[in-house]
Order: structure tokens, then sequence, then C-alpha cells
């Protein structure tokens, strides 16, 4: 059963030169095969975003541009991490809830995803969360 | 063979609510399975990056933040596009020269590939370039 410890920050590759630099994700720099790329931009620095988990999808979550902090929760632990740095990036395994807030202004946020979009394996109420962690 | 006529804007499909909004790229919002993600960020306004073409990579070039130029040419036409939209893809078929200029601040270049990276496949001398296209 994933817990909070299984979330974990990947170092993402970068070349910086007088150009500036340039992070690349190939191979097994994250631990899946890429189904779903998304991001949020134009975020309202008091908003908050996901309050789901899924029991199918691995996602690694990147702070392109800015900064926010995810939530990461197992149903017992819950952990607060700030990402800010567009070559780290945070491993979600399945069966942890997460949540996205504190949004700086301009912060973009990448997620690639393990999955392509299939709303029966999110789990979108927290108690629900709860019980289905304690069944495992 | 193709021509700067071959690349094209692609529409990416956003959400947006009060949270901010939210673009997805899975399935056939692209022409191709993505093998190699990588961004360009820290760029100097007056940076130049590109210059090369692939016999074997197609690529989706996406603004996420701020805004650039892409250069696109095949040997015979060339054209001059802005990116600041990031919810505006530029897709790229193979054997297109690309060069990238006029970076805005903060600006940040997603790029989605086809193939994982491999040297053998690039083509990084603009004359090599049209001397190949003129044999095609």
């Amino acid at each position: 059963m994933n817990t909070v410890k299984d979330t974990n920050l990947i170092k993402i590759p970068k070349v910086h030169d007088e150009r500036g630099s340039l992070a690349v994700i190939e191979r097994d720099v994250i631990p899946f095969s890429i189904k779903r790329v998304y991001y949020l931009y134009d975020v309202p620095s008091d908003s908050y975003r996901g309050g789901h988990a899924h029991n199918e999808q691995e996602s690694v979550i990147i702070a392109l541009s800015g900064s926010f902090e995810v939530i990461v929760d197992d149903g017992t632990s819950r952990k607060r991490m700030l990402l800010n740095k567009p070559n780290q990036g945070l491993y979600i395994p399945t069966h942890i809830w997460r949540e996205i807030d504190n949004f700086s202004s301009g912060a973009v946020c990448l997620v690639l995803a393990s999955t392509t979009y299939d709303e029966t394996e999110y789990v979108r109420d927290y108690n629900t969360f709860c019980h289905l962690k304690g069944e495992m």
C-alpha cells in the first residue's frame, strides 16, 4: 500500500549554458510511459486545485514557472511540499490523495501522467479515500 | 516531402474556471505518442535556440509562459511564427529546419517529441539540410 513515503522528488536532468536551461524527460527519468500531459496556468494565487486520488494513474508534478505547494496524504500521514524548481518533479504513485495550493503569480504546473483520462479511476471524496485505504 | 505548409497550429483543449486554466494533451490531440518531453526556461531574452532539423522526430512546441518566435524552413520557404498562448501548439513534422528566438522575459518553451534522443537523426548544418531536401 502506497504511503506518503512513496512520493518522492525526482531530479530532472538539465543542461545550462548562456542560452538558458534545457531540461529533458525521456526513457527512465520517470518511472512510467507518458500517456497524458496537462498543465495549469493563469491560476489565481488564492486558488486551490486537486483534492483527489487515483486508483490507476501515476503522475509527476513539475513547477515550470513560479511556485506552488502540493499536499500529499495517504489517509494516515499528510505532507506539504513546496515546488519551485523546473528541474524537480514530484512523483505521486497510485492511491495518494493530493491537493495543490499557494500558487505564486504566473505559476505554471505541468503534470505528466501514466494513463489517459478515465473518470472511473478517480477518487474524489476524501472520506471515501480514507475508507478505501483502511481496507487495503 | 514535408514543407512549411505541413507545420500547423494545434488547438489544445482547455477548461477555464475560477481556479484558472487547465489544458490537456492526450490521445489524438497531437499526431504521435510522446516519447520525450523537454523544456527551455531561464532563457535570456536575446537568446537563440534551435538551428536543426530531424530525420525521424516529430514535435509540438508550446509557449507555456511568455512568448517566443519559431522560424520554420523547408529549404525553399521560410515562415516566422509568434507563439504566446499555452493552449496553442506548433506541430513540426520531420525534415523541417527550425529556430527559436525573440524570447520574452520568463518564457517557458515546452516541446513534446515523438522519439527519444538520437544524435544520428539530427541535421545540424543548414547547407546539409538544404542539400538533403533537394535530393528528396
